[in-house]
């Protein structure tokens, strides 16, 4: 097994301060790191997705209010820039406004005026715990999820949900890390996931330094897998949750969900609870945006289809409630999922007091 | 709209004894010839997917043992090659047959002896026969889908079934221009189709020149699209059906077909019944030729997975009959596809007095 990844990490003066990332756009042809040494920087990558995925994201966004604080910057203003980086992702704007709130009370604390360097120091704090709290997050859902893999499981996973997208193992993918290791894992089936191939590009690489054994599949060709009685159980992430318990996922999944149900296999989404969110009531409520048909038009930056051809290139899809055999958080499993068993279970929690989410999760 | 295309034509002597092929493997970037002067590089061609599509394969193979008879070289050595360079089609070897008894016949026929040329005139006019056929065939299956096509019909395709395919405007893309000319297409959806992306390659392109408004899609992002109510039918070509009904064709098109029953769109398959196969009982007994990881884990030359990278490449997938609503061929419709309504009328009609087909199909 290849040594742990670094999608993200912080360096220290001399030397920094600065945000050091591993550069997804560049894999799996080439390991290499950016250095952002100041805001800008890193919300250019934030925008190519030199960093992505949604734990992740939060993690990036504190370090950036961090990162504003050690430079003597304008740190209002960077957490405003940071936030606006992709407005989509949730996950993003929660981490920075928790670094913030930090720094804010180091700033205003009482008694002898503190340095930009001590308040600095808070906002990087503040990252590092919500780094340990996604990490911690990632290993509960892992030993949760683990109950649900059969020995000798055929696992059949979507897109990228590994340590690139977290500062631990992932969702879908720390389960299936847990079952390799607790030998129960056959083999992982890696959906190519058009159109951006974050499968092959991406779960196929992680897998390979994992030393998991996998194939790599075209989307189209998980139906014909699973009739032939190859894959046992369904694992993918989820973008955002509603509170009728649809799944926003990558584009593709509601197809595999589908599929899964008419092979009757398990399909089961891995998430935290910070990706439930109960103010969006079902997966209509669910805006999916739609991305540019270059996308699909072209691959590698070569044209496959004719100039000018249009596309319908939504990035999501929406799989009802009704198909996710069950859901893993870092509470528990939610099995079946449904309006009742995501429940309120008082008001959103503060920044900082908790991940981030008002969804209580029954076993 | 463009002039019709020529995938496939004959060359005579001065210039040939040759096959001239549009390169498919190079659209719609280049249109391009390639010019096959031995069975080799014909076999060589058909191997590489420069001609491709089940109905043309019959008549490229029908012409290859034209070229090897017009060369003098050993027909029946031939025949065998080409029969051999794809498993899956069944009109492939079907033409071969039929060209290969035709010059059988010529070559054992009293009275003086033929020549070689003569033998080889003999093969080469099976062969054009077979082309009229397929030509006539898809002109009828044209027709009798259309009856299937309601009013502002959204259609979804997947794969290529059109002029590339045929000698006339092939299958299903035949039912599709049939509506266009009706005034019943409102749009065609045209699936991508991974990993060799014909859906992309091709019939974005056919669309395109016959005037056909069409928007491409990844092929997991058709499970959305029909979730959403924009797709009215699906029609699909196919490569073997079997006696029981059950149909190969290309990968991804059994997911649809699930997709399909799921949202309840109707999903039609459009073949001659030549590529009705009564030797083979049922979908297990379909040999589904696997190809190289290179398919799935290379685009446009460029890797897109770790090197080494293993792959599940199936170039088709079986459509148990349940879930096809109806058949067209040139003689009809064929609903519901069962074991009893694809029946033996009787013995198989010898090479060259029929459609090359035992099937009787039921109206």
């Amino acid at each position: 097994m290849a040594a742990p990844l670094s999608p993200l990490r912080w360096l220290d003066p001399p030397d920094g301060p600065a945000i050091v990332l591993l550069d997804q756009t560049r894999l799996p042809a080439e390991e290499t790191y950016l250095t952002c040494a100041d805001v800008p920087q890193l919300v250019d990558a934030i925008r190519r997705l030199v960093v992505r995925g949604a734990p992740l994201l939060g993690v990036a966004g504190a370090y950036g209010v961090g990162l504003a604080a050690m430079r003597g910057d304008d740190v209002e203003a960077a957490a405003t820039e940071l936030e606006a980086a992709r407005p989509t992702a949730v996950n993003l704007g929660w981490g920075v406004r928790r670094a913030l709130m930090a720094w804010r009370a180091a700033a205003s604390r009482g008694g002898p005026v503190p340095s930009p360097m001590e308040c600095g120091r808070a906002a990087l704090a503040e990252a590092a715990t919500i780094a340990q709290q996604d990490a911690a997050a990632s290993a509960a859902m892992a030993r949760h999820g683990l109950s649900l893999v059969p020995a000798g499981a055929r696992i059949l996973t979507h897109c990228n949900t590994g340590h690139l997208v977290s500062a631990g193992e992932g969702t879908a993918f720390a389960v299936i890390m847990a079952a390799h290791r607790a030998g129960r894992l056959n083999w992982l089936w890696v959906d190519e996931t058009r159109p951006l191939l974050q499968g092959a590009r991406l779960t196929a690489w992680e897998a390979g330094r994992a030393g998991i054994p996998h194939s790599l599949l075209t989307d189209g060709a998980a139906a014909s897998l699973m009739a032939s009685g190859q894959v046992d159980l369904v694992l993918t992430g989820a973008d955002r949750i509603a509170a009728d318990g649809s799944v926003a996922n990558k584009v593709g999944t509601y197809g595999l969900a589908v599929l899964a149900r008419h092979h009757n296999v398990p399909f089961v989404v891995v998430a935290p609870t910070s990706t439930v969110d109960l103010d969006t009531p079902d997966g209509a409520a669910i805006t999916v945006e739609h991305r540019p048909a270059a996308e699909v038009a072209c691959l590698s930056g070569q044209p496959v289809a004719p100039a000018g051809t249009q596309a319908y290139n939504p990035a999501f899809d929406i799989t009802p409630p009704e198909l996710v055999t069950a859901l893993v958080t870092e509470e528990g499993l939610i099995h079946p999922v449904t309006e009742g068993s995501l429940r309120v279970r008082g008001p959103a929690p503060a920044c900082g007091e908790g991940p981030g989410s008002a969804a209580y999760v029954e076993l």
